[in-house]
């Protein structure tokens, strides 16, 4: 075990590139500003995804734009360069903010949730916005929008941001270039995602909502467990067809649900043609392994 | 009003069939004993969906097989050898019978339902498949498993038939022909149908759950409205995706969801080479005047 671990050292500052010359882009999964450390320690190549919930819950009311602002300055100072995406807002379902009276619902997973209230409620969106955009002359920023189910939302997703842009360059103040990306999570997306990719610069696939919408399971309901499978088919085959459409558009596709750090897929991924794996920092160094042991 | 009424009385007796010649089954869908009225009165060529869940709400135990065996032979026989598709228990999510003894959950519609029961308490399933094959020398019944999502499931079923079968002919009990199929209401299902489709004589598209899941939308949830989109292209991608894995395997494939009465649609499932619709039988001469006039 420490032997393992000693060898997992050496690996830090090394490339995730396989033995072929297949790079990956090897990112880190983040939930609060506290995981940084971790991120820097394990040698992660970027954030891919950088859960921003904790800043709306355990509190009494909206963080100011000013209070995310901070944070997310903080994040991409703190990765110098690195690349950090940004998840907009993925309230509902599981995470409940009091303050944003959200109704008691008959299946929450299948609700009101994530981009769901920010198109719904764009003035909350816009200042999550305005933060994001002000970090972004900082650092290398991604944003990227959870639960998308149609071109519309995505329609809807980008001119809120332009106006958002023209209001800050009306302003004075600047930004930076940002790629903007969605989570691919439902199997709406998934089907969609020809059309999606002509949007968007890239796709990370959550694969736990993915897995949990696709085989009709809650994936926290313990009666399920049994036939509750993330290695279905029906989910590899989806990854397959996102690549495909997402490269034939020029859109690069990450994955960041938890089968992203499953080694016993790993190479599988590469094979598909996934351009980044967003793991636990913890994992980082152990998938890195794996890759540049890959033929 | 009259007017058409009138004209719609003309079809009964005449087929459902394109001016190309491309005849399509056109079923009506039932929830009760008391809706066989109807489907004779309006003239439908069959039924797609039996829906068996009034046989085990509103009481306080699980129906025997003899009251079972009585309702199926009695819609057979009142048939007189039309197809009849009987959907085995379709329990759980919004349909709850209290001596099922099912926990309450956080998101029913993702929960502990349908043949997930069914398999879990095979004692409970092989009652009513035990009805449905005594019913099936009265008729030409064809049996439909609800909810899906692995070929393991369908594995178990075709297992658990096959048991019952030779119990019933080992106390010499005759039964009949019978047709096998499943109801495609998961993304799951859609995604691996080529495999499917090897072990099921037909399939049944349900395109009210398939589009909840696709979309991840609660259709109860009124809060959605707005988003919730029957017609959305990944729904109409899938159920092309589902005749094409079908066909090649020689299983015919008809959608029994509100879908399927949508004469908007019409042309375009016939088009894409769906075999049957099944719909309230109020809608079979509507539906069957649509397709007479289909070039
Ligand atoms: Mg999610
Ligand atoms: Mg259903």
């Amino acid at each position: 075990e420490a032997e393992k671990k000693r060898l997992l050292e050496t690996l830090k500052g090394k490339e995730s590139i396989t033995k072929a010359g297949r790079k990956v882009k090897l990112y880190a999964n983040i939930g609060s500003i506290s995981d940084l450390g971790s991120v820097l320690k394990n040698d992660a190549e970027g954030i891919g995804l950088f859960r921003s919930e904790f800043l709306y819950l355990g509190r009494n009311s909206l963080p100011t734009e000013e209070e995310q602002f901070e944070v997310y300055k903080r994040v991409v100072e703190t990765m110098a360069g690195k690349k950090v995406i940004i998840r907009t807002m993925d309230i509902g379902a599981d995470k409940q903010a009091d303050y944003l009276n959200l109704e008691e619902e008959e299946n929450p997973a299948l609700g009101y949730r994530a981009i769901r209230i920010c198109l719904d409620r764009p003035s909350l969106f816009k200042v999550q916005l305005r933060a994001i955009l002000r970090a972004s002359v900082y650092g290398n920023i991604g944003i990227m929008y959870p639960m998308v189910i149609s071109e519309e939302e995505v329609d809807q997703i980008i001119e809120i941001v332009e106006e958002v842009k023209k209001e800050l360059l009306d302003a004075d103040i600047h930004i930076g270039e940002v790629e903007q990306g969605i989570m691919i999570e439902t199997p709406a997306a998934v089907m969609i995602s020809d059309k999606l990719a002509k949007k968007m610069d890239f796709f990370s696939i959550g694969t736990n909502d993915l897995t949990q919408y696709t085989l009709a399971i809650d994936r926290q309901n313990p009666k399920l467990d049994k036939i509750y499978k993330p290695h279905h088919d029906a989910i590899l085959r989806m990854i397959q067809m996102v690549v495909d459409n997402a490269h034939r558009e020029g859109c690069w596709v990450g994955i960041c649900g938890e089968l992203g750090a499953d080694t016993s897929l790993t190479e599988k991924f590469v094979e598909m043609g996934v351009d980044e794996l967003s793991v636990a920092p913890a994992l980082v160094l152990t998938v890195r392994d794996v890759i540049r042991n890959l033929i």
